[in-house]
Formats: structure tokens, sequence, C-alpha cells
């Protein structure tokens, strides 16, 4: 998708901070060497590591031209916007990369490509508008056909959204990797597209497809993998994105599922005029996450991924010894302590699996 | 959607039958004054009553030119096949009728505006493609606001696709109106859209919005209504369909579910190369479905609506009794048997939430 030869500006106007820029922090953690800067005219002159606690020295510049100035030749969106429209600021500088030729990559649930002037501009000067969210044309229907796969599945779930499923899930198939498993990691969103190069957008994907092409992406990465990491969804638990979440595990047919939250978090990201949500306990989470499994396949959540972000060292390992005594699993917050705890788990759920049919 | 002056063709070609053209027979069943003559040319000559069990005298005919002839000038699809495509065999039927500047309505998940033949036809000739399953462009997310509604929210869900939910929910709104209650419906699919002239095909929508356009239509509907009946879809333990399911649950926020099923179906509707999936007890959806909606607000199944239809009227009886049995809950067939069970359990639904709450 991004191709190996693409120097990235990174566009997140006005937000280039941890919790606005999910997209531009996922392609700056997981895809370094091809960002060359992040546009945020609020932040310009200062380095990604100062905005975002990652990136390195990598700079943050006002516009389009100082990027190019840096070597930048493609543009990519940055941050996903609630309800996935176009913020007017962003106009500018996506004209402007069109005009100098650049591709652009955006994760939009409008798509940049049904936009008659940037259309125009991309024609005109040879660059390509990418919308990853653009669903596939084909209709699949899910059919509990994951289940046939001889790879062990495992699926990322959680407590909220934007809480973490795409890092734990990229985190563990990168420890596991390590250790000599063949691990593989379905994109379902459109960071985790920008950093696997595919997948597909299920979030954008008409209803009644979401579990089919999820069951499709799992049957194909589990062609060369013993453990398929799958990129979760919002929560089932979440009023507007539940329906996606439910698709996703019951299209995924996982055996195991890593609870993913955020520590400190009480309240559900819901519009602000609606009545406010608490999050449910992460022992009620694993219960409930079971049972809706298992409507199609028995499933056990093998561990809790804790996003820690906003602690302070001692918190953040106070708040992983809480998670596991709550829950009674293995916690660890992936990025900052690293996923060992996770891989074991899932190592240990392989060979619980293979111990139990030991013909395969 | 209709509108009152057509006079309509139902496209059923060689699937004129009641386990088939679900479209068909709804809008026969609900809009019957509207219908001049099903198109089936295996079937041509044949009365409605003879092929599915209703629409009295309205005649089979055998081409567009035929029906014309008995007055029709808008032509209907009746059947919605698996995957939302346009069977090939179609093509001429709707060609033809866009040749007469007729309408032609369609729900599938192709859209027949879209496609250069029939776009060029229907601008040449004066007809209107009407695609009921395009999604609105909005992109509503939901976040519980239809709690907020002083009407007594009803969804209708099911053992599994295709059981009947929407017949349950009109038959128990028009009961309800002849006993005076303010009763409103809200459409989710193709058929529903059709009979009320409005709503939102849900599974045709992107999934992060179908609870969104959910919550939407409960608000709206429940402005001039204290009962709103909810199209229910798909089934929350049908692996294709859950998150459709599950979207309709949380958009809706219902207080009260009315579980329906096919009697004597044992196998879910899923594809014929997947391995088969029995129904699960009637008890167990109870169970499940009241754990489901109670991750967003406390709900009670408060009947059963029992589909007979390929059952004789003593085993019928039999079945309905024995539904009611499993379940401790009023049960019927409410088009073979009356809705009167039904509605007695919404109203004493709607008492138990005044005595709940005297000051409304």
């Amino acid at each position: 998708m991004l191709g190996a030869r693409k120097r990235i500006a990174l566009l997140a106007e006005g937000h280039f901070t941890p919790a606005d820029a999910k997209t531009a922090v996922g392609v700056l953690r997981y895809r370094p060497r091809e960002v060359a800067a992040i546009l945020d005219s609020a932040r310009a002159g200062r380095t990604a590591e100062a905005c975002v606690g990652l990136g390195g020295a990598t700079p943050v510049v006002a516009s389009v031209a100082d990027a190019a100035a840096l070597g930048a030749d493609a543009l990519l969106l940055g941050i996903a916007p609630q309800g996935g429209g176009l913020p007017h600021a962003w106009r500018p500088p996506i004209a402007d990369a069109l005009s100098r030729g650049w591709d652009v990559f955006a994760g939009l649930h409008v798509f940049l490509g049904d936009d008659p002037e940037f259309a125009a501009l991309a024609a005109a000067h040879g660059g390509r508008l990418h919308d990853v969210r653009r669903p596939p044309a084909r209709r699949p229907i899910a059919a509990r056909r994951a289940m046939e796969t001889g790879a062990l599945v495992v699926l990322t779930v959680g407590s909220d959204c934007n809480v973490g499923k795409m890092t734990a899930a990229l985190e563990v198939r990168d420890e596991l990797q390590r250790r000599g498993v063949r691990a593989a990691f379905v994109a379902t969103g459109q960071t985790g597209i920008f950093i696997a190069d595919e997948g597909v957008a299920v979030d954008a994907v008409a209803a009644d497809f979401v579990a089919g092409f999820t069951e499709e992406m799992v049957l194909a990465a589990a062609r060369d993998a013993d453990v398929v990491l799958v990129e979760g969804q919002g929560s089932i638990v979440h009023p507007g994105y539940s329906g996606v979440a439910l698709s996703l595990l019951h299209g995924a047919c996982p055996e195991a599922m890593i609870l993913c939250h955020e520590a400190g978090r009480a309240l559900l990201r819901i519009a602000e005029d609606a009545e406010p949500m608490p999050v449910l306990p992460l022992a009620d989470l694993v219960t409930e996450h079971e049972r809706a499994a298992d409507w199609m396949r028995p499933a056990t959540v093998v561990g809790v991924a804790l996003n820690t972000r906003t602690l302070a060292e001692e918190a953040a390992r106070q708040a992983v010894t809480h998670a596991g005594q709550s829950t009674g699993l293995p916690a660890t917050d992936p990025v900052r302590f690293g996923a060992g705890p996770l891989a074991d788990a899932v190592v240990r759920a392989l060979e619980e699996r293979a111990s139990r049919a030991p013909g395969r």
C-alpha cells in the first residue's frame, strides 16, 4: 500500500498528540523509516518524540512545502476524526500535496477519490489517491469457516474503542516472531492497513459482510502462519460499535482473546451529548466476551493488554498488577513492559491445542 | 416510496413460493391493493393464493407485457437473492419495464441506479430507479439515545434470518392499533421499507452506523407513538449476521423483545459448504438475548412469535403450545392465530412501565 519507496509526510494539523493522532502514531511506531516529517503548524519545530513520545528526531513542520524540502513525496492523513468526515482545514494541504504529484493516503469514511477537486488534481499531476477504507466490491457472508484453519486464531478485544487493540496484536505478533513462531497479523482498520500494507477496514463495510471479510482474511493469513493475530475494533459493549466488534468475533472464530484496556479510562468514548456510560470491570468484560464468543465457538481470554500511556512508571506497574489480579490472567503493557506475558499465554494456548489434538 | 398511485408488478421469476419470494409475499400481504400482477413465467396462469397462500385472485403472468395489460405501471423486485446481487435472468424484464417508462423498485445490495444500461433506459423513458437499500449519506453514531424516548420500544429478534421478524412486528402493531394504542413500525429491511414507505436497510449501511441509524429511526417514530415496534434482522447467533442484529439491539435500546422462530427449522441458514449449525433452543435464545441487551439496557423477552407456515393446523397449535411451555412466555403464530397474546404482553409491559414511573 504505502510501498517501500515512499517518504511520508503525516498530516496531523493541530492534533499531533498521542490521544488525537492515533493513525500518525501507529505509522510512526511501526514504519518509522518511511516517515520524513509530520505536518502540524501548531507544533512546528519540535520533534515527534517531544510531541507523542516516539518517532525520535523526526521533525514536525508547518507546511507541505517544508515537508517536501525534507524529501517527502507522499501525504498520509494521520488523524481519524469521529464520524470519518474530512475536516475543512485539511483541504489546502491535501490540494498542495496533489499539486506536487504526491500520492495521498487516507482512511476516512468519505473518499478523497470521490472529491472532484482532488480527483482532478491527482489526474493532472500524476499522483494517486488511496482510500484504504473503501470496501471491496465482493459480498462475502461468514459461516464459521475460520474454525477450519489449522492456525490458532487470537483476537484482540477491548473495553472501549481506541484502547490499543491494534498495538497489542502487533506487539504480540512481533514477540512471537522473535521466538520463532510463525505469527501473522490481520489488519481490520485504517491504521493497521497502513502498517500491514493490506487488510479491510471493516467498519466501512456494509454490515452484512463484516464477518465475511474477517473470515476471508483469517483464512488467507492462516495459510502461512501458526498463529493469526486479528486486530479487534470497537467493543461489544459500546453502543455505537458493538455490531462491528461482534462481527469480528464471529467472523474470526478465535480460540483465544486478549482483552485490551486503557488504564484509568472510566467512561466509554461516546458523544458528549449522551448520558455517560462507565467502562465495565475487566473481569466482567472477560465473562461477557467469552459468552458472546461461545455463540460461535468456545474461546477464552488468555491475557490483558493494558495501555498505561497516561500513567507514570510506578503507577503503570501497579495498574498492570491490579489488572492481573482482578482477572486472574497474565497482564502487561505490551509497549511499555514488553509483550512477553501475552506471548507466553498464546504459546500455552498453542500447546494446549496440540495436546488436545495429537494427530495434528 | 411506492406512493399511492402505483400499480405494481412483482418480479418473482421462477421463485414465486413462500420460501423464496419473501419480499413479494410481504408486499402482497400488507399492500395487496397496489399489486396488479406477479411475474413468474413458470407459474403463469395461477393465482397468488394458489402459489403462496395469500394475495387472493391476483394473477401470475409470464411477462412485463402481460402485467402491463393488467394495468401495472411499476416493477418491484420481489426476491432477495443471498448476497444481494442481480440474477442475470432479471435483466430483460427490468429493461422491458424501464422501456415502458415504469418506475422500478429494488432492494438489492447492488444498485440498479449504478447500472449504465438501466440508468440510460430510465433517463430515456422517464421512469425512476428506486434502490431502497442505498444507505443515506449521513454517518450517525449511536450513544444509547433511544433510551430517552417516552415510548416503549419493542424489538423483534430471531432464532435465525428469515423467520418472521418483520411480520411479527407489523402484526403486533396492527393489533395494538385496533385496540387504540398509538403504535408505530420501524422498517430496517427492504421489504419493510416497501411496506412502510420509509426506513433504512441497515444491513447495507457501513457497519459503524447501523446502530446510529436505528437510534435515529426509533427516536423519530417515538414522537407520535406510545409503542415503537422495531423490525429485527438476522440473529445475534448467526455467524454472518450477528453484528447487524447486535447493532439493532444496541441502537434501538428496547425494553421488550419478541422472539421469532420458524417452527421446525432445526438448522441455521448458512452456506451449504459450511459445517451445519443447529438452531438454539428457544429458552437459550431468550437468555442470550436478554444478556446481550443488558450490555446497553435491561430488556426482557415478553413473548414468542412462531411462524408455523410449513405445518398443518393441529401441528401448528401444538408447536405454539410447546413454544409457550418451553419458554414460560405467551406464544402465538401472529399470522395464523392472531397477534393477541403478543399485544397483551406488550400492553402489560406498558402498564408495568407506567406503574414504575408514576410521574410520567
